[in-house]
């Protein structure tokens, strides 16, 4: 049986996961951004449960977005943004292997399955590549944690996914989010 | 003291509210509108606090375009969409009078004000009103009728509006909807 994929995202109540101009600096670019994850960094006591459910995953698909600033060339000495201290909450602990892949998303997906054995494969952000996985209906569950802030612009989850049906699994109020837990029907 | 200001909105789960095309036939829209507000009209038991919030309001604000397909002269035969028998979920009981204000938002909200007595006002829609309020800061507090459908195009809610501070109040999940509201901090 295949993988369980899914999706954990922090949104602002206005559906951006990051704002414009994300530089090295400002991982998460310009606007309140800082209010989108907040449920996890000031309140992990109160979220253990859904973050929890993130640490499960036994792979991680990120896009190159996500993993660092650079656009173009690569640039070798960059390690991405979690140093050592701040990747327990996106179970980036020591140990973790980042595989770069460049011949599509569904190659990356491939080797998250294999790489997660019977675990579950998470597909980790930003947007470009979750709106990516969502329109090639590739994704089974979409967990959102809407934050209690609009950010006015940036990056859109689900821009440029067509029209989906989804099925309300969970529901849970937090006081720095609300997390909602779909299964994604095809 | 001033009335409350609140507006209940049902938007997809990527923030639209209608979708785009609005015609006399489709009210709000083509693209799969059905699902917005299916908690209101399949699931009226499961949702009835949240139904009762809405029609405890005095009176209620909307724009020309929820109220009318028509967008020049007007036409003066229209007399809206909500014939008698659907009136009872937008509170539209017989009785109802439509106050026709071409001066302003804050005109219209003063006029409601007046007419809600010790009552609030509610801001009914559609989007570009409820923008166009919360831009002004003139909505206390707002309820998001999340509903699990994404529609991908259309009428956004937040759409021009500033970043806003939000506070939860109260969460509930529906089998149909996700009810989140919130209050605006100005």
């Amino acid at each position: 049986m295949a993988n369980q994929v899914f999706c954990d995202i922090s949104i602002s109540t206005d559906g951006y996961v990051a704002g414009p101009g994300q530089t090295a600096e400002k991982p998460f670019g310009d606007g309140p951004v800082d209010g989108l994850h907040a449920w996890m960094f000031d309140t992990p006591d109160e979220n253990k449960a859904e973050i929890d459910q993130v640490v499960a995953a036994g792979a991680f698909v990120m896009g190159r977005n996500m993993f660092g600033p650079g656009r173009s060339e690569w640039d070798l000495s960059w390690k991405g943004w979690w140093g050592d201290n701040s990747r327990k909450p996106l179970a980036m602990e020591g140990g973790t292997t980042f595989t770069f892949v460049t011949d599509g998303i569904k190659s990356a997906l491939d080797q998250a399955r294999e790489a997660a054995g019977d675990r579950a494969v998470a597909i980790a952000g930003g947007a470009a590549t979750v709106n990516q996985y969502l329109a090639a209906g590739l994704i089974d569950e979409i967990r959102t944690h809407i934050a209690p802030v609009t950010v006015g612009a940036g990056e859109r989850l689900f821009d440029g996914v067509p029209p989906l049906s989804l099925e309300i699994i969970a529901v849970r109020g937090a006081s720095l989010a609300t997390h909602i837990s779909y299964h994604v029907l095809h």
